[in-house]
């Protein structure tokens, strides 16, 4: 399996199965010096954990993070940052549901058929559980990019939509509710729609803001690894994301471009920000926002009919304690992801002059 | 510059400005023994080439691709493949309009940020005529991969959108129009609104859809390296790409998981098709379909005020011969990008197994 | 820091100092479907560990691995392999003496310039501690490979060469002493030689020859990864190692070329070799065997001076429990590298061809 | 084929075949805004162009290079720099002496095994041609690294070995004369050797000695990119390169650590230089100093058997225009390529510290 590593310079490889022993990571390339908040690393994890809240998975997960390497004294020394989170959950479960059969828009028919067999348990590498370790990486490169500030927010359960603009929103109010949806309102019929859903047994989709602020001038590699293009790859690579939008998005296409032209203010901000604070891949000290569309979690406490390993029909049910709408986990991953890219482009930078 | 390689082992590196001597490549990693079909490749060139059809921009270039290594006796050898494509339509143009001031929405300002000074001839790196690299590439990569076919058209030019599932459209008409819309009546209707935005001096936005039919199954690294992620990374590398979705994409955000999980067959092929023919970041065998969002080129060809480098603001005016609509050309860009990511992906699905 | 990661596709990237909680690492790309024998890896930690001999450290340090990922019910399942030895030997000792001054050929001085602090315990990232993760890897990379065998062996201490060739020596003789040396009577002499400079408080350099068997034809990327290129960098970044040469090696400079040449038998093997097993940059079929130099160890137990941080002369001694002479330990080390860029370069070999 | 890339910010991408239409190469990463002295380009190249003297291969071949991109009014853009060099030298030559059968010692037959087929003119890929992009992109080295200075020299030829230090040579000399040797005396006997080994229609070996001065602290990647394993490895990557060393090489075995520990002094620049200038993979500010061992070309103009591609023993002759000794053009190659390895790692050194 290629492609445990994410970024070029401040890099992060993870490892781990949802039911080994462990999952973790190695985070290489973090400049030395820098003093870590380690509180600010676990409140992150924190925020991703299960059992946080009514309206998600009710699995007990402490999620604490280990650090074996990479600081002295309370900062970085520029060595690899390795790292553990223990798999305290592992109960001896029946997952007989799940070893012989593939249960519909989960992976486990396609590891089989890439890999010849999988660790069937708890979803093996497959589980969202890995983005775990991207948290931790993630909560240390917002660190290593002090004043530049990474917020993300719910802004669509279902068919239930934030329309305000970002610049409109209190992001103070994002962590007071359980959705992470900054409008109170709307966070309050979010929570009711969830419950809802996770009453039926079903699960629902939903929309991750994301917004990056004091983002300096010059951020990005601009043909193949556009600022944009790295954060949509970031986004995408979390389980269940299904779209990527930054800017003016997929609305964009509508508009001419004398509408969608940004124009400038004498000191090279600009009047309105259509690009979404990126021109040709690169950032252009303007906000940097987007859009992330999730999927619905597709593990229903449904009964299904579903393919055995042999192919057979089988009848079968979902068991286990699953997220009904994964958005408001995915906000800490989505605003690690954020940060990652960042940081990496900010190292590569480095090297843009003589 | 980082950032002008894509691919792992199927690996294009990029290289020229829009007004150099000429652009190029080399591809990396092409299995020896392929016969390549020369026609074919320049046959993709002439499809995103300028100067092909009245609602494209006008210039006059060939693009005509020149092999320099890896080719022997009509066959790859294994060794990287050199190629370049000369910019034969450099007239001592007068650009003094860009050279001192920064357009709007375009990489003039944020690539004299970071590189402290640009060509700023008809774009420089920031010019997609870049991309004809990439189609030359993904030419090969199509070859390579002999029996997945790659299919692209226009399926949105500003509110013009078509509606009609890809399934029940008839790609044969894609290549009968300039637009490269399979819908002929809709085809029309684009063009003549192309036409329309062409004589205000104005440009639009719009949507490609890609469908990528006959995918072996495993194909895609499920973590970082998600089959759909590095198609996201890909398609939002080109020039222009707003937004990136495959699957139900953002729709489906509002869909319950019982409603969107794709039931099998008893082959392991599924009854729909939300997924986009990807599971845990790994192919299914079902077709995979995404939408690529491409907002208005920026230059248009009307007043505008802007700043120069000393920070003053300037009357000026977009000059020159440029796309009213970008779309047409970024049709075989798009096939070309995603040959890369499937090719790259079938090498490393070698490594599989023992 | 950069350069933690080893390999292209069979991939290994390490974390961890001496005296940190642990060190360790992840393994990515080794294919699923490869039943590990668990007591083998185990086996070669313990051939590297301290205290196994009276020409070692005696350090006590058990070096035990724990896999937390990557192998389900006895076999790799092609997700990275994550792993950690812990560090059970972190005595609060005095690091006086190391902590404010430089040790003479060190990393210290050097960490400190480089990084502007250095987590000084026991030599921190510096250590040669780091190898016992690349004996892990390289191990599992032995197990991928099936046939082609690793054989590494002392055949120099200080001026106490082994002048037969490898071909006349029994291979068997070497894990019955501890100098690692097939030889019995030259293993005698170099134990007895080693002993006499530990006595002294001194140390010594040596030489380790390599000899890989049963390659298969084709291994090695001909231009800047070549096979014995590859296999030079993986010995030279091994702690104290000073040179590398494979086939005629140095000696090969004083040959002409009709004396060099390495007639072909008819079934493309050859009459002499050498070539070292590699042409072009590609294994032939041939043994592959080099000579790798490691410099005396630098900690002597004597006194010395040397300078502080703020450039200070001062007087101080080396403490603690160092190897006298590196190599006897270092063999498995020597094998574990070899058998990683061999591992490498027959994943690579896969995308050979069509 | 992998491996036709060096280096990881400043990065080195080559393609092309002794007798394709060009060879060339794409340079990546060079920072933005330095001058470039082409005609010093030039002179490397001019270095190692066949024909320079009577003591090497005796073809006629100019080795222009042409920059196609990433140059703008003298200066680099920050953008890829593509360059070609043009195969001009192209007779129709009758190469059936070597399209089916194998030259000993020569990468034909392993070729042929890993690829399939082979492009047998001229030696395809395995042409030392190839190293003519290295010189290019190392001579933009040089110069993007300023002050530190690149020295190569011949020091040995067959049995005819220079053993004075290298501190007590005059560079000066060394291209006073053909064979690249700073004394001028050996330079004589060097010389004469050769032409004598030439009218024999035989070939020999030689070392080249390299001196890298004025290096900054701190360069070097500590674990598996050390410094002088980074620079092993590309020298091991040169055609017919047998062995590498570097500071007290394979001769520092013989010492004890108490004789071979560098002293500091107050400025931490040491009293001797056993390290070679680098400690724990670190740039300490001391000269880098090493040797490479080249084996004898192995075209020789005699006759002798091989084997066809059928496995049938045939008599042949070498035929054409080589070196009798391939040291004296070898000379810019190791330069370019301690350069490009210094260079790579003096961006990377610019991610050490916050």
């Amino acid at each position: 399996m290629a492609g445990n590593t994410f970024g070029t310079l401040f890099k992060l490889t993870t490892f781990g199965e949802s039911h080994g022993k462990a999952i973790g990571g190695i985070l290489e390339g973090c400049p030395a010096g820098l003093p870590l908040d380690m509180e600010a690393i676990q409140g992150d994890l924190d925020r991703r954990r299960p059992g946080q809240s009514a309206i998600v998975t009710q699995r007990k997960e402490p999620d604490t993070v280990v650090f074996y390497s990479g600081i002295f004294e309370g900062k970085t020394t520029g060595t690899p940052i390795g790292f553990a989170i223990y798999n305290t959950n592992q109960k001896s479960k029946d997952y007989s549901h799940i070893k012989d059969s593939y249960r519909p828009s989960h992976a486990d028919y396609v590891y089989d058929q890439k890999y010849g067999f999988r660790d069937y348990r708890g979803g093996g590498r497959s589980s969202a559980r890995e983005t775990a370790s991207r948290v931790v990486a993630g909560a240390i490169a917002k660190q290593f990019l002090g004043e530049v500030t990474f917020t993300a927010f719910v802004s669509q359960v279902g068919e239930l939509k934030l329309n305000t603009p970002y610049q409109e929103l209190d992001f103070s109010n994002i962590e007071t509710n359980p959705v992470r949806c900054p409008d109170p309102e709307m966070a309050s019929a979010m929570e009711a729609y969830i419950k809802k859903i996770k009453k039926e047994g079903d699960t629902i989709g939903g929309v991750i803001t994301g917004v990056i602020q004091n983002v300096p001038v010059g951020l990005g590699e601009p043909v193949f690894d556009k600022l944009h293009a790295a954060l949509g790859k970031a986004m995408l690579s979390i389980n269940a994301v299904k779209g990527f939008e930054y800017g003016s998005g997929f609305n964009g296409v509508q508009l001419k471009g004398s509408e969608h032209n940004d124009a400038f203010n004498t000191d090279g901000t600009t009047k309105t920000n259509n690009s979404g604070g990126v021109q040709g891949g690169i950032s252009n000290g303007m906000d940097v926002y987007f859009n992330v569309a999730f999927k619905p979690v597709a593990t229903v406490l449904q009964g299904y009919e579903t393919i055995d390993k042999d192919g057979n029909m089988v009848q079968t049910k979902g068991k286990g304690r699953h997220d009904p709408c994964v958005v408001p986990r995915a906000v800490p991953i989505v605003e690690a992801m954020a940060a990652l890219v960042l940081a990496d482009f900010a190292l590569l930078a480095r090297g843009n002059k003589m």
